[in-house]
């Protein structure tokens, strides 16, 4: 889920200074078009890793539009009015009036997280402040809010080098909030339960932005960027009655760095490596298959990856060790008429595998925020809210005892138009190449854009993404081989555990 | 929740031989046309009490339609099959195919209840179960489908009426669950958790609706009117990129008969009687709010009525009681500028007590569900949600301390006639009525309806509705000193257990 959130995004200070200049001037812009018509209400959420520069943003917003019509509510502390009342009572009191923005800093967001991190409250109370928070959210958006939830993110490299710097400057060093940030604990604790309460409430109508924390200019962009994006598409929706859509893109990359350029495409593995690995990883998939603690698992593997990326290959690598009585190959293509007339994830559904079954997507439910998004093939808001609907399938997939592992098999350009012409002039793979694999080429950037999104908002603990680098065929069925093993001895292990 | 369906509502035989012809006829239609155009899948739902006409209304929708089109599933004890895999995994597979009707007993809602009852599983889990189940019937109704979530019910002597002639019917003893529902420990317990199921799932997009299951004509006319209605509203919407309205009406009673007509408004009390309890229920009132139990509490009290029903004066003889330091009165009428530009809930958000405090709202954030509704003010989307916000705000007063007790002052037409004479007849009186209260009774049907439908969705364990018969001011006024004194001796009673 922060995988994006972790890649050294940043831009230099003169592309900086001229984007802003726009930027202010266009936000000033729909802000006071927002006053006008006072026809919604705008509340814009800040949480995420201490030191990751959410002050900072809060005060440049503050710079960049009308202050007047903006208000800040930190809540720290409950009054002893506030805890005389229901909880949610000090966050009503505070709600933005139609045509303002509210900027919530320490919101219901940071109450739930900090005492999950403490221990004050086990998981199951965490779990129903996020129902809670649901409907909360839900409600005020029916109400024609307009909610922007940032998580400002920070490697935990970056966080130390941060909170060194923010404690050598007397002036800034009570930024630092009460929990201890210096211990790698905490970070790991407070990312856990962050991404528990990320996925479960990204929702459509109100999605999270994860921002990477560490370059001011990239940071401060980003912001901007995704307020004035979502301000203008509510501004200009026409139907009231429907709850304002979230138009503003998911976090397109503003410095042209993505998580999927950040990968290294030169790894690779000799003939004589490959032989042996590919030996060793295969018996040891095999033998784990047959192991009997399969008897509370089943296996389940989704490949997708660019145009000629190899998935056919690393698939066929797979299957080679075990036997087939075990494993299902599931090619996804179109849908067939029975499966036209049913919910989207239906087709999937129908091939979740028993216990101790293997089930091997080629291509999968992820073709609604790739092909379908990028191609134009379903509406936005099916694609905006598949990712929400994908996460709760693949959590109901987890809690009963099945590994998923997913992986997105990455080659440049150069090298897919390498295998294409290779396709297109060996008879026997012709078949393999079609107008439309060109034709798919030209929109690279765009499916760039959705692969960040779709592992940035799909990649979870419980269900984490493995980009592979596959420029090197030998390399990639290695790494996905050993990837799906790794997976499977984890999960034996959590069993010892639990 | 219930409290519709224990009235004894009833339909002859003649008047429900007529309405069934044209019933079926239409439904048939509708069914066709649904089948034609394959735009989305119908999915009912059949819950409640054993015994209450389940599965004699099942066996009738396959009557009355063309049974190829609708698939009848009853999920009983998982199979091998099932039981490998993801709890989910049974209803995917058997969901209803778009044109198609799929009718669901023993669903989702069966099975996580007859769990609770028999006490496999704590209010923590049954409340991950529901949030679960949200989720998946977003999702589905979002993907195009018409869901209808019936709930058929029987009062405690209707059950026992209804069982012993089942038992005598040896063809059909069968039908009773393994559930010993002959103990009335089981039945409490159903209703109790039943009830909580449906508060919280009962959503906009896919209502519950609440059947009295004594008569079967009554039963069966309204089961087959409301499913033509669903169908033909949804097959009349236009904008397919939206869930499926549930334009059907909530429950209009087909036989006439309501909850508020089912009142004894001939109840009184003497000058005498009223004297002496009035004195001694006021003075119960003032101990009670002094009580220093009241440390973990507030009180509301939520006033609603037909107007000149005597609200006002039976908040005085409340208010009479105590200390001006304790109470508020906030009598709601048109919102300030101010709350104009905030959600709905927030005007009354910002009155709620802080601990030992009592707030009287003369009419309340029922109006929505009353007069906006009644009166068109607000869209249908928007008091059709209300009903689960409200009890989503109510939920949370209760889980702070806040005793909750809301009165509907109910009189027949003639007494209210009757006091409107009289206000125009009196000067000092005469201020009270106006214009619009003389048009609000042309509208008294539609009144009994939002009323009825208002206590049905938000009469709660955590906070029931009371009807006061109040064409005698003096019973009235009493009724409701003496149940806000007992909602305030059964909060510090279960203080005491907890």
């Amino acid at each position: 889920m922060f995988e994006s959130a972790e890649i050294g995004h940043a831009i230099d200070k003169q592309s900086y200074d001229i984007a802003v200049a726009d930027l202010r001037e266009a936000l000033l812009e729909a802000q006071f078009e927002l006053q006008q018509h006072k026809r919604f209400a705008v509340l814009i959420l800040i949480n995420g890793i201490e030191g990751a520069g959410k002050g900072e943003t809060v005060k440049l917003l503050n710079e960049w539009m009308d202050p007047r019509g903006i208000q800040v509510e930190s809540f720290m502390a409950p009054t002893d009015e506030e805890l005389e009342r229901p909880a949610q009572w000090r966050f009503w009191r505070k709600l933005p009036a139609k045509g303002r923005i509210g900027i919530f800093f320490g919101n219901w967001y940071s109450q739930m997280l900090q005492a999950r991190v403490d221990g004050r409250i086990s998981n199951a109370r965490l779990d129903q402040a996020i129902h809670n928070t649901e409907r909360f959210e839900r409600m005020l958006c029916d109400e024609g809010t307009l909610i922007f939830k940032f998580w400002f993110h920070l490697s935990k490299q970056q966080l130390k080098a941060r909170l060194q710097s923010l404690e050598q400057d007397p002036q800034r060093s009570w930024q630092i909030s009460q929990l201890d940030w210096k211990q790698n604990r905490v970070y790991d604790k407070f990312v856990k339960f962050g991404e528990r309460v990320l996925r479960r409430t990204s929702r459509d109508y109100a999605p999270w932005y994860v921002i990477e924390g560490a370059d001011a200019n990239y940071r401060s962009l980003s912001v901007g960027r995704i307020v004035l994006e979502g301000l203008q598409a509510a501004l200009h929706h026409q139907e009231r009655r429907q709850r304002n859509p979230h138009a503003a893109p998911l976090v397109h990359s503003l410095d042209n760095r993505s998580l999927i350029d950040s990968l290294d495409l030169r790894l690779q593995l000799s003939k004589e490596e490959y032989r042996q690995q590919l030996a060793s990883e295969q018996a040891r998939l095999a033998l784990l298959m047959r192991d009997k603690r399969m008897r509370k698992h089943a296996l389940m593997a989704v490949f997708e990856g660019n145009d000629a990326a190899g998935k056919g290959g690393a698939i066929r690598r797979v299957a080679e060790a075990l036997d087939p009585r075990q494993y299902r190959i599931v090619p996804i293509a179109a849908p067939t008429e029975e499966e036209r007339v049913q919910p989207y994830l239906w087709r999937f559904w129908r091939h979740v595998p028993a216990r101790r079954q293997f089930t091997i997507f080629d291509r999968s439910w992820y073709g609604r925020v790739l092909v379908e998004r990028v191609e134009g093939f379903c509406a936005q808001a099916d694609w905006l809210r598949a990712y929400g609907e994908i996460n709760d399938f693949e959590e109901q997939l987890h809690d009963a005892g099945i590994v998923l592992v997913k992986f997105w098999l990455a080659i440049d350009q150069d090298t897919q138009f390498k295998r294409f012409e290779e396709r297109a002039s060996i008879p026997f793979k012709r078949y393999k190449i079609t107008e439309d694999d060109w034709r798919n080429r030209e929109k690279w950037p765009q499916y760039v854009d959705a692969v960040g999104d779709m592992v940035d908002r799909t990649s979870t603990e419980l269900a984490p993404w493995t980009l592979v680098e596959a420029n090197d065929k030998r390399y990639a069925r290695i790494k996905v081989l050993r990837t799906l093993n790794a997976a499977l001895e984890a999960a034996f292990a959590r069993d010892g555990k639990g």
